[in-house]
């Protein structure tokens, strides 16, 4: 995968989460996804085209989540309920609209799908791509979570 | 939702099953997906680019997709192991190409994005669209599976 495409991500991570939902986030270092599975109860996911194709997606934990979207709404939730579960796609669509219009001032044409949303408890999220998926991990006062890209060539 | 967009997939999946699990699936009557919620063991999701853009998944029980990927490989499995998630991401990968190149044919152009394969016991899949998700249930000797197409506008 270009590594060149994995900047975007990170910053519209950091940038939306700061400004639809009030919340800091910290990247940790990301990392070349090999046996380490990420596991989570609430997942978004934009399938990307280009060429090359893509996938993106976004994994919570409960608790993580839960602050975040009760931050951007202003509302205290206390369970992974419908709202928390059409934030997680609005997410999806913004962070990923975001870095697909980053990489498109640096020269490389994609689209992006309709995110899907992904709920239930420990689930495993897997793109199944041969080249290597990025993973990179991000902390909040709530709980962590992760950001995957996987690009094919 | 266009409903022209509905039988490529229906028909992919059919053949897709015949020809590489060696599996017949008899499909059941297609309905919009309101309150109903589609809950499996294992999912493929697969983003699609157009315009208009849309989303596609196929969702297993656990008996159904051990059933399909033991006919696909000739080998008999007990569990959901990695061998049968990238079979999910396989057959996910050939529907959803199958579905793009016949609706091609008939003039519309689409993308479709790496799979990604979502699996964890009664996961719940969304499709972010403001349109409806129309679901086509199909059955087979060894259980059900629900096929999930929805695209914007």
């Amino acid at each position: 995968m270009n590594v060149e495409f994995m900047n975007p991500f990170l910053t519209a991570t950091i940038n939306v989460l700061k400004t639809m939902c009030f919340t800091d986030v910290t990247a940790g270092k990301p990392y070349i996804k090999k046996d380490k599975i990420s596991c989570g109860d609430v997942s978004g996911v934009v399938g990307i085209t280009g060429p090359p194709n893509g996938s993106m997606s976004l994994t919570f934990n409960k608790d993580c989540i839960i602050q975040i979207v009760s931050n951007m709404l202003g509302e205290s939730f206390k369970d992974i309920n419908d709202d928390i579960k059409d934030a997680v796609g609005e997410l999806s669509n913004m962070i990923s609209g975001t870095a697909r219009n980053d990489l498109g001032n640096n020269g490389y044409s994609f689209k992006t799908s309709i995110p899907t949303v992904v709920s239930g408890p420990k689930h495993e999220i897997r793109h199944m791509c041969k080249a290597p998926t990025i993973a990179i991990p991000f902390t909040t006062s709530g709980g962590s979570f992760v950001v995957e890209i996987s690009f094919e060539g």
